[in-house]
């Protein structure tokens, strides 16, 4: 293999498991030169990185739905690059693509990771760049088949969603008004709140850093929580659980409230509500619907095309922030999905 | 109405709701004169009366899948009856009823509590009469709906069943094995947990009170659990959920360990392993199978016939000793379904 000379690759590795909050010490950043794909395998530079909640998940020991990353590995990153090298019939210089970069400014794909479609290309007429991290990604796919396939959203239901403006909320919101449901969303601050409601169409929202959620979900929710979509976890999904309605569906999507902490998961003490109102809480991981990812990003695309579906973004620059730009997703300091971008092009 | 000389119908009323434990304090011992039935009523004195854990939630205000006993009622509990005076064209004097006969001695049937079916009639040649307060009773049907419907067992299935040699865990327990899967017990007490494996089939019993249930599971279920018939809640249900295999479902029944908690309920701090599993938790209430009682009664009370299916009750006698006995089902005291005696014919 040839260096492509004088490509430096900036990769930021895992350099401990974090107690509580993640911070930079958490973190190692190493330099690795760029070399040539090898035959039949591809090269791409990072522009953007999707920065997630679960990435907390990924950095702690033990069986999850997806194994932890490795001490001194690359951290886990989906994102969107571009082929700068490829000696693969399928990938073109200059093709954009979305996969599994990783926290990088390069990355290899080899032969066999491209056969099991750890790259495919992205159509920007379908969406932006940082779109294709957001609605058109993994959150909202995450959202699509959480709110579809488990949620299970009748006309007229009544749908909560928490993280309301963050990448999963988003979709699940504005994909549910489609469906017919009235939707109540939960975020931080009245200006998330103003958002989802004046922009995103959201019937209602409860700012839970200024307001009682309990005496919000009342008000918005007088008769009454159809499915809730809890990307929280916490006090939040208690306050829910006491106001289900019969045959509720809780999708499991996520507990960001509870990812740094150090004491352990706090369990939802309503849980027995689930028995009274005959409810079901159920878990959905992304991957198990990737066969139909196609299917759910065409529809999604459609609709932020005739634009009864908008997204928001947060873009945060330099691949040298990640550690205190990951931080902002459990602080909630991002307004929308938060995207690094590494390299403009 | 005239009133049945000599006839005196004690009773047992709700004096007051427990914080913790319920003790004789709670009960009102009332004894009022018994009347005639009206026009198209049916009178019905009291043989057993099922005492179940979900009694203690009967005590508590507030909302829940059933009204609460309020104070002075009489207290609410199902039983087995004989009829003993009828203005009523389908009940005769001498036949045994099923229905919610209340902690006392008789009770009043009106004609629009026969209308919608308050009282059937049973038929011992389908079991005896404590048999149709177990498994042809409500727990029969709780543990049948509950699996078949919520759990919905597949053969090789495994199934793990707390408070196993109870009215509900016996009925789920036996009828998994016979529906093919690899069914484990938990129950207090080593002679419990031979009952279970020895007589009525399980494949394994792990015993809470003298066993560490954590690793018991580890053993008997090595490569997890499928379905989980919970009718403990605590920390059990956490132990469970750190084991659950692939889309697992759990069957929310009750709570027992929590039914008395004067601190309130402890929540399963483990229930985020319903995400990594994509795993399900869901509630029953057994009466909204009402229309289908008939069918799992043929079917039970067949199981029951051949010998494919075993029944335990733990029979105490007396109305007077109803406050002591209620407190076994929270201490484990009883073994099998507990049933109380008031009158043998």
């Amino acid at each position: 293999m040839t260096t492509l000379v004088p490509l430096q690759n900036h990769q930021i590795r895992l350099a401990n498991r974090p107690v509580g909050m993640t911070t930079r010490e958490n973190w190692q950043f190493t330099t690795e030169a760029v070399t040539e794909p090898v035959e039949d395998g591809v090269l791409v530079k990072t522009l953007s990185l999707s920065l997630d909640p679960a990435m907390r998940g990924w950095m702690n020991e033990g069986k999850s739905y997806i194994a932890p990353v490795e001490i001194g590995e690359v951290m886990r990153a989906g994102g969107i690059g571009k082929v700068i090298a490829s000696k693969h019939g399928n990938f073109a210089v200059g093709d954009l693509v979305t996969g599994g970069l990783g926290v990088q400014e390069y990355r290899q794909f080899a032969p066999a990771e491209i056969k099991r479609h750890a790259i495919s290309k992205i159509d920007l007429r379908m969406g932006t760049i940082t779109q294709w991290l957001n609605v058109l990604g993994m959150p909202g796919m995450t959202g699509y088949f959480g709110l579809m396939e488990v949620g299970q959203p009748k006309e007229g239901d009544v749908v909560v969603v928490s993280g309301a403006s963050g990448a999963v909320g988003q979709t699940v919101g504005q994909l549910a008004k489609i469906k017919g449901c009235r939707v109540v969303g939960i975020a931080g601050g009245k200006a998330k709140c103003d958002f989802v409601v004046n922009e995103m169409g959201f019937d209602a929202c409860i700012d839970y850093k200024n307001e009682d959620v309990r005496a919000g979900l009342k008000t918005h929710c007088p008769d009454g929580i159809d499915i809730y979509f809890d990307n929280v976890g916490g006090e939040i999904l208690d306050h829910v659980l006491a106001r289900l309605r019969r045959k509720a569906r809780i999708i499991v999507c996520g507990a960001v409230s509870q990812y740094n902490s150090a004491t352990g998961v706090q369990g939802p003490k309503n849980y027995l509500s689930l028995l009274v109102n005959r409810a079901r809480m159920e878990g959905i991981v992304v991957f198990d619907y990737a066969d139909r990812y196609p299917i759910a990003i065409a529809e999604l695309a459609g609709y932020l095309k005739d634009g009864r579906m908008k997204s928001r973004e947060d873009v945060v620059v330099g691949l040298e922030t990640f550690p205190e730009s990951l931080v902002k997703l459990f602080t909630g300091e991002n307004f929308g999905k938060l995207v690094l971008q590494v390299a403009s092009d």
